[in-house]
């Protein structure tokens, strides 16, 4: 059933989300700082047993220079610079194993496949960790240092995510003048987090994306991991503001005012987790050309694999080789 | 938790199945009134957008000769007669969108996914009906005919299983020394009754297989789909005779003890769907070389990517060209 | 709780379901193909071991003449043509055993006790088959053929069901003049759907009907039946216009558009199976006269007993003798 | 799936429960102490609108002559002393509507319908007070007055049920040698104890019966009511030895032991709620001709009607005219 | 997530309960009756194994002169008249273990913390009986007598914490002048009606409180024990109006609009037991000066020990010597 | 229900667990690393209103110096050193709000509650961050570092909790002989491992202890918190033998096996959370005097006040001054 407001209204629906003063200079501030370590781009050939697409294993750095890891596929035999998407992770899981997620460089773009730090143990595996103290929390990310930006966790995700872009820069196989960032989930919020803090994208995709109007989320749904944030204030009950505070630098919506790059959005109009309001309260605030696949009937996993297939026809729109003088 | 037996009781548990004394009769007169009506290939390409792998809508004519459809996957610019996966799907779910299963493909088979005929609307899409009279029945197909062996749903949809490999057989990409069955759950119940109905199989992968031990599995879990039978009997409660008798007809571990080819299995001893035991039952039934992957604290998902990596080595250890004199 | 709208904007809400410009045609053409075959009621004396009620086994044609099974329940030693309630089964049911629902006989009404094609392993058993085609869909029948009209389950029960009547008018038992179609749930839905079509009905009395009001119904509850509709939309997402297209056919709401039969409703303010406001959907839009029985604290289950003593009330007030010349 | 122990262990199973050494003395005490007031049974006729059947209020004098009713349903213009049958109801509900449960005496017997004292709030209407003070106790009546076999709840609904068949052999339409106590869960509960407290029964029928082997049921179920008793003491740590000593003089396997009429149980071994070791239990210890209708893949519903129908064929047998000289 | 109006709404939410005719008249007829059996407080001290506090065990008499007991806890070796603390416990609980409740104590408060009557083995024990018949009920109290306001349940146990203070007055250890009450849930509904029937309370604590709002709470949420009422209504489905009349008593909201003491609510957002609009229908109704804690968060917990740490400020600034002259 | 093995099973259980070769060696060096750091306890007294009990906020150096807070709560105007109660937490919670846990100065003892690193915001707070990398992990603390000894969160948590004891060891309201540690689940399992890894203790209580018979309690529970190891190696399938090898080293049976002090634990038989088994793992291999209190009808709750009433008498029996000489 319908999880949030109806049809109509979401379409007139606008976030409440408010900016912090320094929401710029905290950001410039921070990719400064990790912009001061090289980005020492390695890689490894995986023996995968595919033969149509090659496969690597690439290290780069993130936040405060640590390590990131990454899958990079690419179609085996490729030849001159390739259309690139750069993908983010949904919450809980890693870049998953070699063999998962073929569909990209199938389609013939170069694939970058972003581990997330310290996640990877859910629903796909991953070896990055987050190397920072880990203040009392509740079980997951969602509160990891959340009483202050500079702490938070999604500060470093958000650093490592800005910086998958250089990498993907930096490899020879890439076309830097065609490089999309993609997600669902979690990492739609990062694609469009990302969307907001670059200004060299050719196109974003966020499907169903999380890390969105954080002061509606919290209060209307009960699913995780949303719900994180409400368990926090359970016992925490003194730092509702506080956390509130934090949960601004990072809100999707407040990076989408930012963002020029196109876009295509997703959202289900029974989606507990990410409830379509949230959505919207991005969708309405993104600053540079938008489209949005809206699906009626559908929870969380909003259009699946025909989501996939629609951003494949929106990929290939915005990242032709006309379109990269 | 663990679902079932301790590990140890399972290297011993051996199933109480029984035989059905007209067994091979009945299946003998099944598969040859299929085989009377032509298999009838017919295959339309279809743009996917993918550079990497042809894809082809393909028709075969199964259980009576009606239509089954499937989906054919080859790397783009084959070469030559490939080694060939046929693959069942999972209970509910159908042959799914043609960007979905690009593994096999990818990794230098030729892929044959065959529909599932009145599912494909669960959890993936299909588009081939079940032109059959639907008696009183609980929702789902468990129950669907199983009064009588004749009318039981899994008569058509095993027949269907074994025309898939006759239309594999008759395409030209496909080594027809060289093809192996594969699928999980249902899929993998039916991998079984394949490999125990046809002897040109090169090799058999069943992961987490249903359809197995019926006279345990309905007592000792409550999930579905084997609930569906309980369901059933919990209102016709006088017929639960009669439904065992038409379930040992379909039962994978009858069909494994007349099995060959070499088999890989896999088992998951936290999995309330196929409980571990059912699954040895089948395993240890098995007449064929066998090997069984076992994971220790994994549901009904098993190995998942893992499953489908072992099962890529085992692949090319037994569909070798050398493998096909 | 309450599951749906405040009391007060139930008795102003007004269903938005359209009626298809062929909506009479349909039917008109559907209901000529079935009076094509004879009725052929048969019946066979059941033994019940009751001394007060005598019943029998009744087997009539409907849906393209196929057979069809009902219980005939008379007042043994009864004399003169009696007043009737053909009463239909909610979802998943069948007629039940012989001795189950003696009250209507007990009242000294006939009661013709139909069975559901195809259902009749829920909650009560039944005997009569649905052979048709089985599409793609999910588990239940809410979705069998429900791409097409013209396929759809509910064509071929809603037939059955209006064929009922001619079952009952056949009977030397019964007095033509003098029978009331009845049910709760799926079978109020039914009784809807056949005061819709047909003119010769005493009266109608739905309990917390079933299948109204589609597009809401499916998009404010999660519960099934409706939900299975939502299911199958999740996965066939891009069917939505589709399948309200072929449900308009079948919503009480039109057919209580056509309805001119005495008829009472009953409603229950915590039903989430079907909410309030879709039977108040079709209780406005009723257009013969009507009343409804409102249970404000309870379910699916709606007045349950209370529901049938006041119906009693209500068919003596409208099966009279008097009312038939 | 199974609750309990597997088919064969049920079979060899004995319960474990000891007798109070004054068990006979405590009950001897009560019913004596109830029989000090005269049975007084009055009664009104209820106008239902049925015509088969007459159904009279009835009130009589149970525990410490405190009045209890009951419905009295006798075939319309029967002749004759008949044959009848006592019935006790299930957990929560009490006697019910006038107009239910219809089918004992549209089969030719007598039946008072005894209502439950302080329950008939579930899932019936009742009209009966428990006048007895409430110590702490657990939501229910499971635990009310636990601590002392004097004070506990059902000391009080056991005599009413012993009363009951008193009641019903003053009543002329009775034929007070063919008698049957009869009911299901703590119906079938009560019918044991009567069975076991009374010496002029014609026989007593006991449906997945409660009550029983209360040392093993208290451990092995999670399911209410059993449970109230497990809630209670997970609180009152410390009384766990003093409640099972008043447990044993209310357990259906003491009576059981006592009982000398035929009986009829049935048991289901998918039922949670009274798992069928602890009927197994009642059913091995029963002293008298003993049968069990074994109900495979069924739960606490157990036979549903077909219990019923199984019963009406085994009180013909046993309430036959030739059985009462 | 939020379980009742936006905050917002909740600010000028007014509840629509009335006021019986004879309100007042009822509860100064039942308070004279109870008042003219001696309040005869008896107490024993409680060997506990505290050294900074000393324990008693209470006895006085209730409604009709029955005995209720409590825990006195006082800080050891305390010197002249303390101010006071009156504790109504939470619905199911009892006064608990001697050890428990040890923080008005430690803070200098006479601390009376009185028995529940037949409640005290919910989650904490109890020792106090509710000596009165119980007719039909569903489990629980919330529907004991609630047929009419001279046999409900809480007519008893209201009575009983009006007469609790009286105790409390006639400690020696207890300045008269300085006292105040306090609970949480049930308790805190009990506050408010003991501040609604008493003039001589220097303060009263309502925490997240039950009781209020009945026609509301009763529809709005699917939470024990409010829903014993539906519970109730939806099998005795024809007493809505009499329920509700019963009810309008006992509703917090009509004590509040009485109370004249000053009070400290609190009230949490995401409260499904006490929803937040019934707890501020009752603290608009409040007639005396009030405040409230609210907790944006929290469920049913509230505000937990910080609800208490705002209390002990709040009770020292009204229970200081200088406010009892 | 009885969640584990019968009783008189219980009885006989023996955990299977091994001890790595090198156990003494690991937590020698783990515990004079952090000797190396000086305790450097610091206090300071903490306002909270109470007027019998003086409350300190402490911090002290755990793991690798880093600083660890604790309350330390003594009788106000206490005399000469006292006996001292070191207590742990239950998982996810901290050392909680200054006003709770007033039971242990209430009776007598200096009371020092150690907040527990990187919890503290689950049903208590805390205010110890645990500063170190977090690897791939599900959510939750029990697979911070679980791929090796040396990295694992629990390395670091027991370290606070052994250094726990030098602080209070080091404080002049404390006699350093009369010194017991105790605590529930978590804290139960960390009281273990210190009274394992220490020699100078004068007893150990551990309730219902968590962190014991790794092996066993991660196959037969579903409930959290060990089902986050399950959950984590349904994830990360290969690294079930490297995760038990780490387990092996935090295993309460082989601290137990190294246990000297007098012990209590307590045990629950309907435990989910922590299965009976488990708990009797730890407390037959406890090598030094050992009593246990069984629970025969609770949850993780196990005694509840009760534990710690008995637990007061036990503590009083060890922690007399004789005992200190």
């Amino acid at each position: 059933m319908l999880t949030d407001l109806p049809s109509a209204d979401l379409h007139t629906y606008r976030s409440d989300q408010t900016e912090p003063a320094d929401f710029d200079e905290f950001w410039a501030g921070t990719l400064a700082e990790a912009a001061a370590h090289d980005i020492d781009v390695r890689r490894e050939p995986v023996r995968t047993g595919l033969t149509t697409i090659d496969t690597y294993d690439v290290t780069f750095r993130g936040y405060a220079g640590q390590e990131v890891r990454a899958w990079l596929r690419v179609p085996a035999g490729h030849q001159g610079p390739l259309p690139a998407v750069v993908q983010y992770v949904g919450y809980g899981g890693g870049r998953g194993h070699a063999l998962a997620s073929l569909l990209w460089a199938s389609a013939g773009f170069a694939h970058l496949h972003m581990d997330t730090r310290g996640q990877g143990a859910g629903w796909s595996v991953g070896e990055t960790p987050d190397p920072a103290p880990a203040g009392p929390q509740v079980p997951g990310v969602m509160t990891r240092g959340i009483r202050n930006p500079a702490d938070y966790y999604y500060r470093r995700l958000t650093t490592d995510a800005v910086r998958a872009v250089d990498a993907a820069r930096s490899l020879p196989e890439i076309d830097s003048g065609r490089i999309a960032v993609l997600g669902g989930s979690q990492g739609g919020g990062l694609a469009l987090a990302v969307a907001g803090l670059r200004d060299d994208l050719a196109a974003a995709v966020a499907f169903v994306p999380f890390l969105c109007d954080f002061p509606r989320a919290t209060r209307i749904t009960d699913e995780y991991p949303y719900r994180e944030i409400a368990d926090y204030l359970k016992t925490h009950r003194e730092s509702v503001d506080q956390v509130h505070r934090t949960l601004a630098y990072f809100d999707g919506v407040n990076h989408a005012r930012r963002a020029r790059a196109s876009a295509l959005f997703s959202v289900a109009l029974m989606d507990e987790t990410c409830p379509p309001s949230t959505v919207y309260g991005a969708f309405h605030a993104y600053a540079g050309p938008r489209r949005i696949l809206v699906w009626e009937y559908n929870g969380h996993e909003g259009g699946g694999i025909l989501d996939e297939a629609r951003a494949l026809d929106f990929l290939r729109e915005h990242l032709t080789p006309t379109a990269t003088p």
